[in-house]
């Protein structure tokens, strides 16, 4: 296990990493500009289909849901999962804005569908950037016509640069996949946890592949995927009001995705977007590492992430990780709290190769080695609970650093 | 609602704070000194009644659990809440030691039972210390007659120096309260989360008291006072495998504690208890605030506290309340993780007394009101739920600092 975002190879065809983002599928085209939400930096993106696409999408679980993402879900569901395009505006979350905020997120999705020809229910939106302020729409309505006149295929790289924030890299990938006759492309772009200008961490992914999939087919690949890679990070435990994961095909590939291709497309769709959720960790705030906590020999694999999930995101295990401390304890006490039954005398503890805890006993003379490990960028943790041929689970996380608490203690204002 | 340690006052008698800890109740003594587990400083402390005393404690939920944790929790079984003597050693917490673990903490009660001449069962241990590392048997057996000799009435404020290990302050109180016929005294010490010498924080608290209690209902009376202070407050999240609190009741006032008087009790007790935790909370590493997070309008308590943990445990919340930032969004979208159902639309927002979200809208334009109330060392926040006359909970907690980060990131060695 390595925190490295390639999915290992498994049986069946290679996946070919190549250049680009959400454009680089077939079948999409998209648009980046400033129109005056933002004081000077692109805060509007655009990403459309040259025709009809099939959709899913994943929203925060946070009980508090900004209107952006109530609204895709209304047209999520008004389509039975079809959409033309996707508007994304960066500088305002317009998320606790009540009524108002609902009105000018429903007349966003109007406009759009009005420039492109098409119902407003087929426009799915996303928001990120301050909360409890209201969405300057007289600038977004004026942006929309000309992202519309500016839609290409060759600006996937401005759509990842004008979904940022305090993101320090935009972040995109794509990959493209042998399907016997034919070929298909998955493509993505992501932002992160940057926390600092808005009140809080907003998660977006945008997924797209030119393969063409019906719309129950690509949620279930969406949730599947999104469990391995975007439900699979944690920077710091807080949920946005934002969060947003979409799926959109355009099927201009000519490869259609049935049961008999569904592992592959899942694959792609996985190492696409783990590329994603990995590049948002290794740019946390302050992140200085990529921490993979593996944990094996569970009874079951809920166990196996509940108490990854629960390492990764224990203050002591991510400031110890940033010391470069092979904290053995703090992790095995991690795991302890996780309220998941397991023998203590029978588990161990690895950083990077190296035992430190081995059925119940100490091997703190190795820490010194364990050390050295900590020492790389991409670090590994492991937690054997010691069922064999028992379940494992595998949560990313970035250490804890002083800068963390600098960048999200400074004032708004 | 306050971040002040004093119980509101209610209907029946004063409790009046007066001088010392765990000695201040009749019928207890204590000695401290240097056994040579630490290089220099003290690391053992003994604390015995005069005569037999009724016993109850609360350990870690942890399911890693230290030798001492282990042995206290037998012996209290085996006596039925009966005991003697509490030992406490700084400088190793004898947890993740096996079998080997188990013995010499078997040997240290044995040893401590000899000198005073009671049964093995009567004498509770707690540890705090480095974990993972083997007691110093022969320092810690050497210090016990010494101990034993010195037990003295006047030495309570050496005991809660002895128990520290990075907390800066020792931390201990007591109160007295007329029961009518006579008074009685209830003090206490607690060390707190100083986690950067030992692999993790361990909490500990020792309540004692010279009323006569019958041990169910001084446990009873402990699990109360427990959930409104020390199971009421959070540093980072993380639990020990050594955290205990501990009960010892001497009757040496001649006051029982009936049903009827059983209120009065739990109040002083909760008082005293309160009043430690919050000296935790304070002393929390890197903290330079304490956050009372209070949550009303609950449907029922548990929602409350649920929701009040979410908040209080927040990094978002802990840097923003750190860098003087009156984030209500950063408060509400942690209360919408939280799990609890509710209304963000009846929902609203407090920071000190100014109202920042009201049911369902912002008052942003109020931030610089609430950042003033943020200057504080004692801060309060509140989310309403607004469910009138619903529940409420309060957690404690403390801001985070880059200096936390620091503490906890220095290598062990």
């Amino acid at each position: 296990m390595s925190a490295s975002p390639r999915t290992p190879a498994m049986d069946g065809p290679e996946l070919r990493p190549v250049p680009g983002g959400v454009t680089a599928p077939a079948g999409f085209r998209s648009a980046a500009l400033h129109c005056g939400i933002k004081v000077a930096a692109p805060d509007l993106m655009l990403l459309a289909g040259d025709g009809p696409l099939t959709a899913a999408a994943i929203f925060t679980t946070n009980l508090v849901r900004a209107a952006p993402v109530l609204v895709s879900g209304e047209h999520l569901a008004a389509t039975a999962g079809q959409a033309r395009a996707l508007l994304i505006n960066s500088g305002c979350a317009n998320a606790c804005t009540g009524e108002d905020g609902m009105r000018d997120a429903r007349q966003s999705a109007a406009a759009v569908a009005e420039a492109l020809g098409c119902r407003a229910e087929a426009v799915l939106l996303a928001s990120t950037g301050v909360i409890g302020v209201a969405l300057k729409m007289p600038a977004l309505l004026s942006g929309i016509p000309t992202a519309v006149r500016q839609l290409a295929r060759d600006r996937g790289d401005e759509a990842a640069g004008a979904i940022m924030t305090t993101d320090t890299v935009p972040k995109q990938a794509a990959v493209t996949v042998d399907a016997g006759s034919g070929s298909f492309t998955v493509g993505g772009m992501a932002k992160g946890a940057g926390m600092i200008e808005p009140h809080m961490a907003t998660m977006l992914g945008v997924l797209t592949t030119d393969a063409g999939i019906a719309a129950p087919l690509l949620r279930r690949a969406l949730v599947e995927a999104a469990s391995e890679s975007f439900n699979a990070i944690t920077i710091d435990g807080d949920t946005s009001t934002n969060d947003s994961l979409f799926a959109l095909a355009s099927a201009a590939s000519g490869v259609v995705i049935d049961e008999s291709r569904y592992p592959l497309f899942v694959r792609a769709l996985t190492d696409v977007a783990r590329d994603l959720a990995l590049a948002i960790v290794r740019d946390g705030e302050g992140a200085t590492k990529v921490v993979a906590v593996r944990v094996r020999g569970a009874a079951q694999q809920e166990d196996a992430r509940a108490i990854a999930r629960t390492v990764a995101g224990s203050l002591l295990v991510k400031t110890a990780v940033h010391g470069g401390d092979p904290n053995w304890g703090r992790i095995l006490a991690a795991a302890g709290r996780a309220g998941v039954a397991f023998d203590p005398a029978r588990a161990s503890v690895r950083v990077g190769d190296v035992l430190l805890f081995e059925r119940g006993r100490p091997h703190d003379d190795a820490a010194p080695l364990a050390a050295v490990h900590l020492r790389n960028t991409d670090v590994d943790i492991e937690v054997d609970l010691g069922e064999p041929d028992g379940a494992e689970a595998t949560i990313w996380t970035c250490d804890l650093s002083a800068d963390y608490v600098r960048i999200n203690a400074e004032y708004r204002t």
